[in-house]
C-alpha cells in the first residue's frame, strides 16, 4: 500500500479530548473516527489490525471444536422477559420500538437468544456437548462513554455459549475455553491472568476475568507474581489435563476488586510475591448451570428417559476493545512509537525512500522491493509522498508496522538499512530480511 | 465435520410457512432460525455458506483498490438532517432514541455517514480517487417481511462509495464497480445481468441493478436474450476497457420494470430475442455526483487553488440475500436436491457410511478418507449415525455439498462409489477423487 493511495488520516497532534494513550494514538492515526458519544468507525488502519484479531479469536474457538453461528444484533423483548432480565438490565439496555411498535432491543448480550436456539434445536443427550459462539456487534448505552473503543457502546465481541448434560461435562467445557483464552492472548502477544471474578448481571458461581495490566486499567487486581511465570503448553484437551491446567492457576492468589480480602491476601501470598495494579478485562468466561435454560426451559432427554435442563456457561472477548488494549500494552507514549505484533500488524514493514524532487530513485528501488515481497506474503506499506525525512519516520512509528526499512542516498548495492521499529538499524540484504520476517510470522 | 457432532438441525419437511424454495431450504436444513418477524439467526450451515460468499465479494472489491473500513449500525440522526433524507426516509427507518433522548437509528445506508467520514479526512484532490466499502448488518424497518432472509429486517451488505474530482474520473470509479460485479457473481456461479434502473431514494441519474434470472424474482424484467453471451474476460482496469465493457452490455436492451417502455423493446428488440421474465436484485450500483457532498460541505482543494464538491458514487451488494439467490437459481425443489458451487459449500464432499450395529467398518473407511481429504484442504462432513441409508443420502441432498462418496458393503478395494451430488455415480480411487475436487475448486 502507498501512503498516497492509501485512506490513512494522520493528525499532527494529539487530540486534546483523548485521556489514554490507546484513545490518543487511534484518533492520531486514523485507526478510528467518532461518529457519535461512545460509537466509531473503524478506517482501514484500524479495521484491518480488528480483523486480524478476530481471525485469531476464531481459529482459537474453532480449535476446541466450538460452531460459528451469527445472531441478530435486534432481539425481541420475549426472550428477555422469559429469563426475568428485561426490567433487571436497566438503562444500559437499549431498547427500541419497531414501526408496528413491539418492544425489541439491541442485544447487550445472547444468553437468552442462544438459549432459544438451542431449545428448538437439541432435544436429547446425544447431541451433547454443545459450543456455540458468535462474533457480533453488541450495543450497551453506558451512561458516560470515554477511554474511545475502551468504554464505547457499540462495540465488538465474541460470546460463546457451552450446553452439556451434568456438571462434570460443564466444567470440562468451562476448562477448554480457559484453556483456548490463554492460547488466544499468547497468540496476540499478551500476557493475561485469569482470576476470580464476581459473575454480575450474567449470574452463575464460577467465573474467572482474564486481565491484562496496564496502568490505564479500569480493574484493581491483587495477584501473586509468580502467576505470570505460568504456561499453558502441553495442555490437552481432555478432562485431566485440563483440570490440571486450571489448578495450576488457581494454587496462586489472583483476584480483582470485588473479591480482595486483605487477610486473606497477605495471608496467602508472601510479601515479595504481592502485586497491586490495575488491569485491563479483556475477556471474561462464566458458568451458571440451569440459570437460563430452567425459565425458558430449555431440557434434553436423558439416557433413562428422564429430562433435564441443560447446563450452561458464556464466554466473552471483547474484540474491538482488545485492539485498544494492545496499544495500551505495547505504545511507547514518550518516544510516540508503537510496534504492532506481527500476527495483527496492519503492515509488516514499512519501506521510506527518501524522495527529492530531482532524484527519485529510492522511490523506484522501494518499488522493486515491494515486489518481491509480495511474492513472499509480506504485507508492506511505503511512504512515496515528498514530505522530509523525519516526518516520515515519526508517521511510519505511529503507523506501527513490526519492521522498517529506510532507503536513502546512503544506501548502496545490496545492502539495506532494516530495523525493528523503535530499536537499532543494520544494514543486511533482502534475502536476510525476508528470512528474519517470515521466521518472525511462523512464531506467531 | 460428524454429523453427530454438528450444529444442523435438520427438520423432515418443509415448514408451511415458508412460501418460495429458498426459504423452505433454509429452515429445513436447519441454516437460519427466524428470531423474530424479519430477523434470523444463521446456523453453522447457513454461516458458512454467507462467510464464503463475503470472502469473495470481498476480494473482489479489494482487486479494483477499494479499502475496507466498518462503520457502526447506530448511526446520529444530525448527518441525515444535512442531507435532507431523515424525514423522507419515512417508516422504514428504525428510530431509537438513547438514554440520553438522542434521536439515533439504525442504518438502513451509509452515504451521510461516509461522506462525513470523507470530509473531516480528505482535504485535497492529491489523495482522491478514494474508494472505501464496508460490510456490516444494515435494518429496514419492512412492513411486511417475508420469504426468510429475501425480504427481511436485519440484513448484511456490502456497501462501497467512491469519491472523485470530476465527473469524468467518477466514470472511471462506476465503471470499476461495474466490472468487480460482474466478476463478484461470476464467481458465485450466478450469471447476473446489469439493467439500466432507477435510482429510488438514493438519487443521481446514472444506475444499473444486477438481477439475476429466478421466478420468485420480485423484479420484472424485460431483456434482449443476447445480453446473457456477454463476458467480462480480459477487461482491463484503465478507462477505455472499462468503457468499452459497459458499452458492450449497454447495446442491448435490458431493464426492470420502472423503466420498461413497450414501444422502446418491441423497436429495439427482435422479436426472436425478446424476454419477459422475473428476477432477483443482487446488486446495485449508483451515480449521484455532489447530491450528498454539497448539501453536507464535502469539498476538496483542486489544483487551481479553487474548490469543489466531491463526486460520489454508491455500490450496494447484497451478501445475505445472496445465499437465498443462489438456493432459488439453483435448488431442485422436486428432487430435494441442493448443489452448492463449490467456491461456496458449506462442504466440499459428503461421505455417507452406511452403518450397522454390528459393522462399523464403512464408518472406519469414511475417517481413513476424512484424513485423507484433511492433507489437502477438502472440507468433509460425514454422517456417522445410524439412521437408514436412504434418509442419510437425502439428507445430504439437501446439506448440498457438490460431492458424494458412498461407502457401502459393495465397496470393495480401492474404488470407491463417487459422484456430484444429483447425478450418477461412477467408481474411481481417492487419487483420482482429490484430483477432480482439486481442478474445480481452482477453476472456481
Amino acid at each position: 500500500m502507498f501512503i498516497s493511495k492509501s485512506f490513512i488520516p494522520i493528525l499532527k497532534n494529539n487530540p486534546s479530548e483523548a485521556k489514554i494513550k490507546s484513545h490518543q494514538l487511534m484518533l492520531r492515526v486514523g485507526m478510528i473516527k467518532q461518529s457519535s458519544a461512545g460509537i466509531y468507525s473503524w478506517l482501514p488502519l484500524g479495521f484491518k489490525v480488528m480483523k486480524k484479531i478476530e481471525q485469531i479469536v476464531r481459529d482459537e474457538q474453532n480449535k476446541i471444536g466450538a460452531q460459528e453461528i451469527l445472531m441478530p444484533t435486534i432481539q425481541s423483548s420475549e426472550i428477555w422477559k422469559e429469563s426475568g432480565r428485561y426490567e433487571d438490565y436497566g438503562e444500559e439496555m437499549l431498547r427500541i420500538k419497531d414501526r408496528q411498535d413491539r418492544e425489541m432491543l439491541y442485544g447487550p448480550t445472547n444468553e437468552e437468544l442462544v438459549t432459544d436456539i438451542f431449545r428448538s434445536s437439541v432435544k436429547s443427550y446425544k447431541s451433547l456437548p454443545q459450543l456455540l459462539y458468535h462474533i457480533q456487534w453488541k450495543f450497551r448505552d453506558e451512561i458516560r462513554p470515554r477511554f474511545g473503543i475502551m468504554r464505547c457502546r457499540e462495540f465488538y465481541m465474541k460470546d460463546a455459549y457451552s450446553f452439556d448434560v451434568n456438571d462434570e461435562e460443564a466444567l470440562f467445557s468451562y476448562n477448554k475455553f480457559f484453556l483456548s483464552y490463554l492460547k488466544t492472548f499468547k497468540r496476540l502477544d499478551l500476557t493475561a491472568i485469569p482470576m476470580a471474578a464476581d459473575t454480575g448481571p450474567i449470574g452463575g458461581n464460577l467465573s474467572h476475568e482474564f486481565i491484562i495490566l496496564a496502568e490505564t486499567g479500569e480493574s484493581k487486581i491483587y495477584t501473586d507474581k509468580r502467576i505470570f511465570d505460568l504456561k499453558s503448553d502441553g495442555t490437552k484437551i481432555e478432562k485431566n489435563s485440563l483440570n490440571d491446567l486450571r489448578k495450576k492457576y488457581e494454587q496462586f492468589y489472583s483476584v480483582t476488586d470485588e473479591k480482595f480480602k486483605k487477610d486473606e491476601f497477605e495471608k496467602k501470598v508472601d510479601e515479595s510475591n504481592r502485586l497491586k495494579t490495575k488491569g485491563i478485562e479483556v475477556g471474561h468466561i462464566f458458568y451458571f448451570g440451569d440459570k437460563y435454560s430452567k425459565p425458558m426451559g430449555c431440557s434434553v432427554d436423558l439416557p433413562g428417559g428422564k429430562k433435564d435442563f441443560v447446563k450452561m456457561g458464556s464466554y466473552g472477548i471483547g474484540v474491538s476493545r482488545l485492539v485498544g488494549a494492545i496499544i495500551e500494552a505495547k505504545y511507547d507514549e514518550k518516544n510516540e512509537i508503537m510496534k504492532w505484533p506481527i500476527s495483527i500488524a496492519p503492515y509488516e514493514v514499512a519501506i521510506i525512500p527518501m524522495i527529492n524532487k530531482n532524484d527519485t530513485s529510492s522511490l523506484k528501488k522501494a518499488n522493486d522491493i515491494n515486489l518481491e515481497f509480495q511474492k513472499h506474503n509480506i504485507e508492506t506499506i511505503i511512504d512515496d509522498t515528498d514530505e522530509n525525512f523525519s516526518s516520515k519516520v515519526k508517521k511510519m512509528n505511529l503507523i506501527g508496522a513490526p519492521f522498517q526499512i529506510i532507503i536513502g542516498k546512503h544506501t548502496e548495492g545490496d545492502l539495506l538499512e532494516f530495523k525493528e521499529t523503535g530499536k537499532e538499524s543494520k544494514k543486511i540484504n533482502l534475502a536476510e530480511i525476508i528470512k528474519i520476517i517470515r521466521t518472525q510470522k511462523i512464531k506467531n
